[in-house]
């Protein structure tokens, strides 16, 4: 991309502007939020105004990093966004800032290249970690909140350090971020050693109506509207049913069909190294990555599971 | 500890030997096997001759760790236990062997100094940690196969990475290991994304089965005799069942009710930082660690449960 910038540049130009605004991408996560925060933290100790933008609320499990949220009276000359891939994923509530950013830190291989500037690393698993290089670049000191912001985006994004997108590098930022204070426990508490009743609730019925396909290469779930709206589950619920089904022994395409309205129904995909979710999702008018992608169809639950079996069918033939 | 040995007076000693059996507890876990064949790898590679013997037959998912099991050929002149904290953990077979341990390497705080020389570090999550520096000062070169063991035993004690016990020094550990060739994607893989379907079948059943009590500080699973035998699981199923309970949001004891003979209950503890589960199991005459522990009662199931839900109630009024 010849809008590319290294960290160097990143550092400068961020040190050379005082009004800045750090926008999130829509359903924010831990990586977005704490790169955002620990951007916003850093800048501030360098004496600059910042405001944090998201079209969604932030979900109370992220108050500990304390995000302080674009007020009206804020009026950036700079504007960044943290961890968005493309313009898509801003959500209209952040118009028209999102339209004109000056700068976007990310780690998707998919970045559309929207903003006048663009450093992405797509060799980190997660925009944080790039985040923390840039932070040390600035020279900014790493208080034990910007550590807990940069630390919950890491190990958020990386399952805690176990998907293959882990490298080494990044159990060094992790090793680092502890000493400059991480929270560890409370953090690895909360995301990957908690679970909520409505979880709790939402993978009894999920393990309750598993069903198992093409001699148990494939595994489905469906969450048909009457179960969503008994169990009411929060957005973090429905994902973490979404990878239930893979991740059993000898199922390659792990599908799960929820239902959004009485005619509309959203399909995530999962596979192992043995099927493509993308290509399965894009045979859907959907897309996504190669181990993880998803599309929305309408139509009645039976057209919209036909649908997607005869997808998943052509990838395992394939 | 008086017989209490350091790293370079564990290498010398493993340096002056040259047939050298390395014993494991029983129910091998990732690191008294990922520890045992570790240093059995490293010191074949100073030309000694090895052997791990361990009480249980080693399950396959451990092939990978190429272990190299005692037979009746082997006279053994120094006898190592790697991660065993107390003699009953040997089991029988490992006889008379364990009674006559040279050197132990272990990271139990718990150990019970059985041995004639003890090398345990409790400030590491894992065995595994130290092994790695004793094989570092051994100058063991420490190939892809020796990264593969360390790596397994580290992440298997530690929930990759995510338990409390972890430190900075374990996340650099891992990240050199996986610089000498250790296989994070496959190790993370096998042990934290992939589930039998014996183990999804044993979390229905605990889901469906799941008690709710002293207003949902406790949450409580019965596993009788009758589902284990209809599931057939193996204790890693039932070890994953009985860490969920406590995961569940305001749980403060999680309890798991094991049924193992007509008249015999194994039962485990799990305790969020409101509780202490070794106070709770040594009500009933068990022990273990402050956040999990467990204990053995003889009668019904009905007496069993009254028993542990009385010590439970005793901790929630504590």
């Amino acid at each position: 991309m010849t809008n590319s910038v290294d960290i160097q540049k990143v550092s400068d130009v961020l040190l050379a502007n005082n009004n800045i605004l750090i926008l999130c991408h829509k359903n924010p996560d831990g990586d977005t939020l704490g790169s955002a925060c620990a951007l916003m933290h850093g800048l501030k100790s360098k004496g600059k105004q910042c405001a944090i933008m998201c079209h969604d609320a932030i979900p109370l499990k992220y108050n500990f990093m304390k995000p302080e949220l674009y007020s009206e009276k804020f009026i950036p000359d700079f504007i960044v966004a943290a961890d968005v891939a493309s313009l898509q994923l801003f959500g209209d509530k952040t118009l028209p800032y999102s339209e004109d950013v000056d700068l976007c830190i990310d780690h998707h291989a998919s970045n559309s290249n929207y903003a006048k500037m663009v450093c992405c690393d797509e060799t980190m698993p997660a925009t944080a970690q790039l985040m923390f290089l840039i932070l040390e670049t600035m020279q900014v000191k790493i208080t034990p909140i910007i550590a807990n912001c940069l630390y919950t985006g890491i190990v958020t994004d990386t399952g805690c350090f176990k998907y293959s997108s882990t490298t080494p590098q990044t159990l060094i930022a992790g090793s680092k971020l502890l000493e400059y204070g991480a929270e560890h426990t409370i953090i690895t508490t909360k995301f990957f050693m908690s679970k909520s009743r409505k979880t709790i609730e939402l993978e009894k019925y999920a393990l309750n109506n598993l069903e198992f396909l093409y001699n148990g290469r494939c595994a489905l779930v469906t969450l048909a509207k009457d179960i969503l709206d008994e169990i009411k589950p929060e957005p973090d619920d429905v994902d973490g049913v979404s990878a239930l089904p893979r991740t059993i022994d000898g199922v390659d395409i792990g599908v799960t069909i929820r239902q959004i309205s009485a005619v509309a129904f959203k399909i995530s995909i999962r596979t192992s190294e043995n099927a493509d979710a993308c290509d399965i999702a894009q045979g859907l008018g959907g897309g996504g990555h190669k181990r993880a992608a998803g599309c929305e169809v309408i139509g009645s639950l039976e057209s919209a599971k036909k649908a997607i079996l005869k997808e998943v069918e052509k990838s395992l033939c394939r």
